[in-house]
């Protein structure tokens, strides 16, 4: 089962405060690539799984989406949504990703932005993803990149002030991850590349896109503060579709 | 134009001591999952990129494959392959793998073993690899991992005995890198998993199959110094197939 830490007050709180809490996707660094791999969104029905404070699930409606279900294992996530977006286009809806239960071949598009890292059971999402998704749909997430969630110590580690490098170790032991972020002890799941590339494509879906996010020249020169993720990608996105 | 450190006199003598060199693919430790990713071989058309010593080619030889087209940039490396291996069914051919001629539609299986991270413009051999197999047909190489190659200094580092990391830095920085090995300067592309997997789905590709290879069980038993391959992995094999 994911672990529900957006529940948890005091970390609702701090999360909250975050730049893309308070402002949405324009405020998510890799939110321009994401929406590069996404399909023409007119008269689709979506699914957002981990749906946080719904900002896809309105922009989806936004560039046309017929509707949306949006899902997220936290109360407190779903009730800033609803105080957020209240189109009843949007049904919200509170589940566990691991256990949703989804009607067959019934979305256009599922989306999912920096949930699966949390989940244990990848292989069972994606299968069901797959079972939801009507022939020719998309399949579009981005997730924790294992290089970030590798090591045992993720801190860089400096050098003499003249570098700085990221010390990967225990990369192939997938598994459970504690880490200390916005003040709690949060639980996510490593695994590798590879497992997630070959986790869809044993649910059947090919692959259309992967990316290793980083800042492009004009975000670096509005955010020098990125360039860590030059040196250390922190995001991974990928696309795929159920063949038609 | 790929570095031809192969044919430095002194830098072949040292790979030809090498335990893969002297023994072939039983003694490489990736050879037992990238040959897991293999189509069966019986009455194909092979091309292996790279062959080196030409330990795949006999071996695909041996599982029934037609015939075998073996390229390597290096002289010394087909001389020895010659003298190894002198089967008619095997023509050996000295080219660059970026600027190999073929003809269309030729091949059932191309294969290639630690030669694409020689490779500037991986997306024409990409392409190249396309145009000349088979619809139905099998692409399965292996290659530097980007974990490996990226690093400016691509060393463990130790923490007070405890523990060692690998140190990544500017690791979506695509391009050149330059290291010792085997007592000269090797000149290496380093590349991203995502930049090789989207080259082949730009060519055409369907991807099959990724593994970050490190050892398993009984291989750890056997070679307990393959342990870091599990921190860092070291090789990248993909499995990928041209649409019937």
């Amino acid at each position: 089962m994911t672990q529900n830490i957006y529940d948890n007050p005091e970390f609702f709180e701090e999360y909250s405060r975050m730049d893309r809490s308070l402002h949405g996707l324009a405020r998510a660094p890799e939110w321009p690539s994401l929406r590069s791999m996404l399909p023409d969104l007119a008269g689709t029905r979506v699914l957002d799984l981990g749906c946080g404070f719904g900002w896809f699930s309105r922009w989806a409606l936004e560039q046309g989406a017929a509707n949306v279900l949006a899902v997220d294992v936290s109360q407190k996530m779903l009730e800033r949504a609803r105080e957020l977006t209240s189109d009843p286009a949007i049904v919200y809806r509170q589940s566990d990703l691991e256990t949703l239960s989804l009607p067959e071949a019934a979305f256009d598009l599922v989306f999912s932005s920096l949930a699966l890292h949390y989940v244990e059971n990848l292989g069972r999402v994606f299968s069901a993803v797959y079972r939801a998704l009507a022939a020719g749909g998309s399949f579009v997430f981005s997730t924790e990149h294992p290089l970030y969630t590798a090591p045992r110590r993720p801190e860089w580690l400096t050098h003499g002030n003249r570098s700085r490098t990221w010390p990967v170790d225990q990369y192939l032991a997938e598994g459970p991850r504690v880490t200390n972020w916005l003040g709690a002890e949060v639980l996510k799941q490593h695994r590798t590349i590879a497992a997630t590339v070959n986790g869809l494509l044993g649910s059947g879906f090919a692959l259309r896109r992967l990316e290793e996010w980083g800042p492009d020249p004009d975000q670096l020169a509005a955010h020098p503060e990125w360039a860590e993720h030059r040196d250390r990608p922190m995001f991974l996105l990928a696309s795929a579709v159920k063949p038609g």
